[in-house]
C-alpha cells in the first residue's frame, strides 16, 4: 500500500521525562510508514527546560537542545518547527512525553495557567483552520485544551491533574481505555491516552496505529 | 497470546550515531511484547566513547553514560549489564546502532582488530554455551564475528567494511535483503540487517519481528 499523504510529526526532545516519549514517537512513525504514508519530523530549536537522568529520575547539571536531541529519534532527518508550513502536509501529529508539558508548553510547572510555545500554537491553529487532521498522544492533548476552545480530548484517568486542568480550561475530557481514539469532529482532532495510562509497549503501538488509521480514513473520505 | 518466555535486550546508548539505534531497540521491544513474551533491558554502566550531535553529525564536547542514556529508551526500567544472569532468561537480543561498534566494542575505531566489552563477551559466551537463542540486528553481529568462531551472520552489503572485516575474522557473512533472518544452527544465533541496509522504519519493524518470531519458534520447539 502506498499513498502520497504526508504527515508532520512534532517532537519535544528524546526521552519520556524531559522530552518526547521514544516509544510513542517511534511507533507513530512506524504506523505512518505501515499505512503507506510519508512523514517529516520537526522540533522547536529551543533549549530543553531541563535534563533528567532517566535511571535515577534526578535532574542533571546539563543543557540540551530540543531539536538536537529530537534528531536522535529522527536519525538526523529533522527540521526546525519554524520551517513547518502546514500547507505542505496532510496531517500533523504530536506524540507525547513530558517534553510536551515541559518544552512545548509549561504545563508541568504552571498547571492550568501554562503557556504554549508560540510555534506550537501557530501550527495547531493553522492545522485546525485549514481543516487538516491533528493527532495528539498521551499528555500532548493538554496543549490543545489551551489553544482550542472546548476541544474534545483524551488524557489519562479522570483524577489525573492534566484531566482536571483541561476541564477547568473548558475542554471536554473523555475517559478512555488503551488504544481508544477520541475524535473531535469540530476541530478534526484525534487523541489517544497511550502512556497516560499504565500501558505496555504493544498498547502504545495500538494507540498510535489507531490514531493514524483514523486520520488516514478521514484523509481518504 | 501470552507466554512466560523472557528476553534480555541489551542496549548501547540512545541514538544511532553514538548509541543504540532507537527504532531497532523500540521495535524489538514491541515485537517481543506482541509475541506475548516479556523483556528486561540491560546496558553496560560505562561512559560512551563520545557524544554525536545527531542534527549536524559533529562530535559534541559532552560526556554521557551508556546505562543512563539507554534508560531513556527503557523509560527507566533498565539494569546494569553486569547484573544480567543468562540463566534467568530464555533469549538475548542485541539491537544495533553505532553504540554496538563504539561502546560495546571498538570496531568503529579499530576495524578487524577491535576489542569487545568484557561483559558483552561474557553474556554472548554464556548464551551460546547454554544453547539459548541469541538475536543481533544491524551492526551488532560484527561483535559475534569476534567472539564466536566462524559464526554465520548478516551485516550490510557485501562491500561494507563490517562484512569484509567479519569475513577476515572467519565469519560466514551472508548477504540478505530487508527483513531476512539468517540462522546459525550451530550457535543458535539469529541476525537481520535492519539499518545496515538503506531501510525504512517499517522494514526495521519487519526485521525485528522476524528475528523475534524465529526465536520464539525455536523456544517453543
Amino acid at each position: 500500500m502506498s499513498t502520497n499523504k504526508k504527515f508532520a510529526v512534532i517532537l519535544s526532545g528524546c526521552g519520556v521525562y524531559d522530552g518526547a516519549e521514544i516509544h510513542e514517537a517511534t511507533l507513530t512513525m512506524y504506523a505512518i510508514a505501515k499505512a503507506g504514508a510519508q512523514y517529516q519530523i520537526f522540533a522547536p530549536d529551543i533549549m530543553q527546560h531541563h535534563v533528567v537522568n532517566h535511571l535515577t529520575g534526578e535532574e542533571m547539571n546539563e543543557k540540551r537542545n530540543v531539536l538536537v536531541e529530537s534528531a536522535r529519534i529522527a536519525r538526523g532527518n529533522i527540521k526546525p518547527l519554524k520551517e513547518l508550513k502546514v500547507a505542505d502536509y496532510d496531517a500533523v501529529v504530536f506524540p507525547g512525553g513530558f517534553g510536551a508539558a515541559k518544552n512545548l508548553s509549561t504545563f508541568a510547572f504552571d498547571g492550568e495557567n501554562f503557556k504554549v510555545n508560540t510555534e506550537v500554537e501557530r501550527v495547531i491553529k493553522e492545522t485546525v483552520s485549514s481543516k487538516k487532521p491533528l493527532g495528539a498522544l498521551c499528555i500532548s492533548p493538554i496543549i490543545l485544551s489551551k489553544v482550542l476552545d472546548n476541544a474534545k480530548i483524551t488524557l489519562g484517568t479522570e483524577s489525573d491533574p492534566s484531566a482536571l486542568a483541561a476541564k477547568k480550561l473548558g475542554a471536554e475530557y473523555i475517559a478512555t481505555n488503551h488504544g481508544d481514539v477520541v475524535i473531535d469532529e469540530n476541530y478534526n482532532v484525534f487523541t489517544s491516552p497511550c502512556y497516560m495510562l499504565d500501558a505496555t509497549i504493544d498498547q502504545i503501538g495500538e494507540g498510535a496505529e489507531n490514531v493514524v488509521r483514523e486520520i488516514m480514513k478521514r484523509l481518504n473520505q
